[in-house]
């Protein structure tokens, strides 16, 4: 297994040590653009890449992605983002900066369906995944030898009804502070409002329809009740509302009458696995902001 | 407008003046295939295509297409469904035997969004679709003049909410008994459970979503305030529960969060269009069976 | 047809009275984005989308498009463009500035397969291609009745191989120095040299199969025989090397065993129709940049 | 990774001891369903599953692919196939049977892009692919701890310019005579025709473009220089002209101007992984036909 460890380690991010990555929402009005660039100019940044997107051109919201380059940008990136605080604040701005050599790190949970953590795994060691796993957490054991064949380390944390409130307890301890996403990857508990609360839009699952239809659970059976012609999966951010909460991205494949739950699953499982892999990339590479209950996606 | 009539006079069926369509649904058991094709073998036929699904090998449903040649097929066809019983009745079947150089009759119903009438239209004039257009039924004066430019009948029935009934009635009248399936491309009216008992399972209908997500009015809205990734539409036969029949066929387009709702309508247009379009394809060319909620497809 | 009539004429533009849209390409630098959105703002114009993109970070070529509103935009326009000039040199920019309001006109030229001229027409009906249908230049005469029902003047101009250049003539005199965009819907002769120079990446043709696959004449014909089991369709920007211009869009349908030459040419009528028609609308959205034999699409 | 091993075992094809799938190509002509379904119904077999398709009603090849299900059928298989002979005969059909619980055995070539492979042991150990991975040849060491761990042999046969025939040499001797099918899951380097002719129609490639464009080397670089909009990936039987056998599967993925070539190698890597898997799966179950150089697929 030590062969793909090398590759993890020869990073992504390593050619874009003095690249960073501006996220921003605010209310619309004239001059964001104008204020952005112009400030980044003249604090010596080169715009590599800019998105943004206004959803109403009167009254509405203003989003905006910058990738930028900047000389030594470990040493200014403090200063910088201290100075930007004046630009903000005249536009009423939520923002962050980001510098891309900076990995963030990810926290798994998984529990007996192992496909989407596999997935995620080898896109990692294929250097395809530019972040640390830094821990997978389940309550079964059974995938315990393969995330450790990895030097990842796997917590353990059985849920019961009775344990359901310790075994949060326990997960948030296991996670801490310095987790920046959590990935449900086919974990089948529900996760508590004060869990969300904790890492509010940092918490992607893969849900195995294309929401919202066939909301809950037993999804590929409802299809197939239903007799779609296509099935699909989703990932979004987790909020209070049970597969409620804003999508991130969506994919389907086409099925026919002759596939039954069981060719459905199997058919799923790839379209998860993608769909999955797609928004934890987007997440990492700051591509995603949140508004109300949509996402906004620039990719 | 006289030049299309001309291609779709010389139809896609006259090579197939011999050739007949026979589909078959009843209990799976032993030797049903076998007593099918030695029956058409017995009788000179010649299968030139051939179909089959069985729900579940162990008690459940068995569907079967067979296309087939028979010389001189006009002449023999009542004969060989009259001696067709004696299989059918074995093997308790419901089945049916059509004559591909027979024309399916189809009137469309329409209120004032037009695109998948003239959809309808142009494929069959392209010699795409290999039926007749009997007639177009409409509660709009909107596509009058287009429609009776190719020669079409167009019955304007205004409905509103107290002519309801007598609106239905001037319907089935004008439909009469020859019409092999009427197609709703965005007829905006619901069809009363009356109406729809005529025409069990002859009735196909466009929903401009992907079901069973966004059932009932304005799913286009409903699709941008969910932030879906996809949209899609989808075909399927009437049932007395809204936008719950038999799926027939449905399909999808990405779209991201700059698509307002006029876009996603605008997107929506060429699914429907190409959606409706296929499933009228299929029901002409015999290739749908109908258990229970769900839709066997040959194709 | 004269219901048609009254939608483009409500047309999708007039709320857009003082939108504006910007294209750049130019050697990518430090400092481009500072500048002209510093200049935009100055001028009093609110930038309402802005898309960007560097081919290369160091070294390569910058591309960008900005949709901006100005208040009495029609007035201010020609001083905003001459005043863009000192920001366009600095950077060495190619350059232009579109007004929303003003629609481009396009000639549409046709032989005799008709799906991919009466889905631009249908669109522009529906008031989805904001642009103006100037003229229908043919070949032959087979769709000049349907055309002109719309009110499009049909310029019927033969070719043969000893009149070709002739042809050509007639063709050029037609079409005038008042068109923007040529649309080959289908049109089935070679466009010489000349006429390609005197619409340098205005001439948009659609090409019936996945290019770079299938170059030249009965793509379809060469699909069926290589056995795909994808077909697709692709538009692109015309040059001297045969179906070898700058891709513009591509789409695809799967395919089976089942489909003979036939099948493939109606599948794929629907994709050429599809694909002709994004084209043709991100064309006259001023959302292609062609660069050596490359486009950028901001879409 | 033992925790994988279980699964495995735990075939798909326990449940159908007594399946068997038949294959027939032959001369189209009148009564071979009727013969063919005849005689399993005589001999006590129960269809479960049957296609056909003939290629021209007239004069053309016929092919055909039955499920079926006969008690004690391990027992039984060596007389019916016996009997069948002389059905086989009368028709000049190439045909065999395949006992479903008999699992095919694989031999993958690998050289040192892992994500074919690394697929193809997930599907295997998830249960979804129904069949022995019997070994894995490559000419590089990079993968033998990976495979390894599976209990899957590896056999490393280094193959250089000089070394090239006494390597192929190795490579016979390593797969024997007991391999079903071999698979190129990304092998690099050109099959020999001594080598293609022990295999004929059972050596299936992954070529990573969208065939038949961008042949041979390179064809991501290739399809970036060509500014194609879609990429794709094909699966294909290995026949003497390079990336020319007839075509299993294909699928494509919507790139945009932003993809260099190593963001188009990470996307295709995931159409190549979905491609080969579902080749793979249809040649297990007996669903390929080749017939010159295409395929009929039944699925």
């Amino acid at each position: 297994m030590d062969i793909h460890a090398k590759k993890a380690n020869e990073a992504l991010s390593e050619p874009y040590q003095d690249r960073a990555r501006m996220l921003i929402s605010c209310p619309d009005g004239p001059g964001i653009v104008a204020a952005v660039s112009h400030f980044l100019h003249q604090h010596g940044a080169n715009i590599v890449q800019s998105d943004q997107y206004t959803m109403d051109p009167s009254g509405g919201m203003f989003f905006m992605r910058v990738e930028f380059d900047l000389v030594q940008l470990e040493r200014k990136l403090p200063e910088l983002k201290e100075q930007f605080t004046g630009v903000a604040n005249r536009f009423s701005m939520e923002w962050q900066i980001n510098s891309v050599s900076r990995k963030k790190k990810l926290a798994i949970f998984v529990s007996k369906e192992d496909h989407c953590l596999v997935e995620l795994i080898w896109q990692w060691q294929a250097g395809d995944l530019d972040a640390d796993i830094a821990m997978v957490v389940s309550n079964h054991p059974d995938m315990k030898e393969y995330v450790e064949s990895f030097g990842i380390p796997y917590h353990l944390i059985p849920v019961t009804a009775t344990t359901k409130q310790q075994a949060e307890k326990m997960q948030l301890e296991a996670v801490g502070n310095d987790i920046d996403v959590i990935i449900l990857a086919r974990y089948m508990q529900i996760i508590s409002p004060t869990f969300i609360e904790h890492y509010r839009n940092r918490i992607i699952n893969i849900h195995h329809s294309f929401l919202p239809a066939f909301v809950g659970g037993k999804p590929y059976a409802q299809a197939y009740q239903r007799g779609v012609k296509i099935i699909g999966a989703t990932a979004h951010y987790v909020t209070e509302e049970l597969d409620g909460g804003p999508i991130i991205e969506q994919d389907v494949q086409r099925v026919s009458h002759r596939d039954d739950v069981t060719e459905l699953k199997r058919i799923g499982r790839t379209i998860e696995r993608v769909v999955l892999a797609r928004a934890v990339k987007w997440h990492i590479e700051d591509r995603i902001l949140v508004h109300e209950n949509k996402t906004v996606v620039f990719n």
